[in-house]
């Protein structure tokens, strides 16, 4: 059985779960409190030196970084073009992703919505994060202008990984009314085949 | 033939180059000059709306991201491994790049050496991606102790990307002495075939 070491409300560990759960891949997912220092201690960082989650375990071996863990389990699927061009742009807004939105949008929503800080007690970090994260939502929302999805006609892992942080980015202070194409966009992914919604934090509180 | 639009002392404009000399694919580089905004203007966000390099512009077709550039041209060659363990490793390494390495000691190293601004003027931001560029290196060291390169017995796209910015890491301020495995494995990659060296700031100031 394949092992999922994440945080729940974390889009990265999300992307995992949305993953495996469309290509109905059995795991079990282990769930550390990041803010209680869960991914830091000993027995995780013998795991993953890089002490971050998602982390897969699979046969006793180990994959960090949520874009190896997705494109290992969805090479050979439709998730990933066969065609050279599109894989590349597959790949290509899948780094924009990890530097353009998942540190801006995801940074700014930790903050404000998992750790609860004030946006005053952050706030020219914040100030930057916003400005960066509204430029990032332009570029998609330009993008979608004349196609459904970001590089096919059809659903590929750069839509699964922009869609983990940009769907909750007003959890992170920043609303998406304008961005049109972009909501249409989140509508349709939510209809793809067994679409799972993420785990809020809101959620595992009514658990404890 | 390949157009690459990049800034010849970005360690990400550097990486296409490594990639394309070595395996042999002709290429003309066209350096913007991004301390003067050349990558923001109306003709180049044209080509690229998200404004950043490098850019390949192949066929009338224009591709970011210097790792979805690097895996197009490298797909099919020694430089990615067919294992899908081992390719997974290696996309697991080069997200710990864009995520851990470029944005601390590439950022260091653009405020202090490309943009000539004192230590002082950036304080606790550089505090802040100096402790992180130190993670990164002490991560990247503690892997090498018992493998020649990051992933495979030989080199991969992982070692490519991660040279990059690792080995000008003093031009951020920060010392490479007592990463012994990290300086013999930047060793390694110098003598590989076709390497080719960063063309600097300084080189390109003698030629003004």
């Amino acid at each position: 059985m394949i092992k999922v070491y994440g945080y729940y409300p974390s889009g990265n560990s999300y992307k995992v779960e949305l993953l495996l759960t469309r290509l109905e891949v059995a795991y079990e997912f282990i769930h550390l409190d990041l803010l209680k220092g869960e991914s830091r201690n000993e027995d995780f960082l013998a795991m993953n030196p890089n002490g971050r989650v998602p982390l897969v375990e699979l046969d006793g071996r180990y994959l960090a970084e949520s874009h190896a863990i997705l494109s290992y389990f969805a090479e050979g699927t439709d998730l990933v073009p066969d065609d050279p061009w599109e894989r590349a742009k597959m790949w290509q807004w899948m780094c924009f992703e990890q530097y353009q939105v998942e540190p801006n949008i995801g940074t700014a929503r930790y903050h404000i919505t998992l750790c609860k800080r004030s946006p005053e007690s952050i706030g020219l970090l914040l100030q930057e994060k916003k400005k960066e994260a509204q430029k990032a939502l332009r570029t998609i929302d330009d993008h979608l202008a004349d196609r459904p999805f970001m590089v096919s006609n059809r659903f590929t892992l750069a839509d699964l990984s922009l869609f983990a942080y940009v769907h909750v980015t007003p959890e992170a202070g920043i609303p998406l009314t304008g961005h049109d194409n972009l909501l249409a966009w989140l509508e349709r992914i939510r209809n793809e085949p067994r679409f799972i919604p993420m785990t809020t934090l809101d959620y595992l509180e009514t658990q404890e």
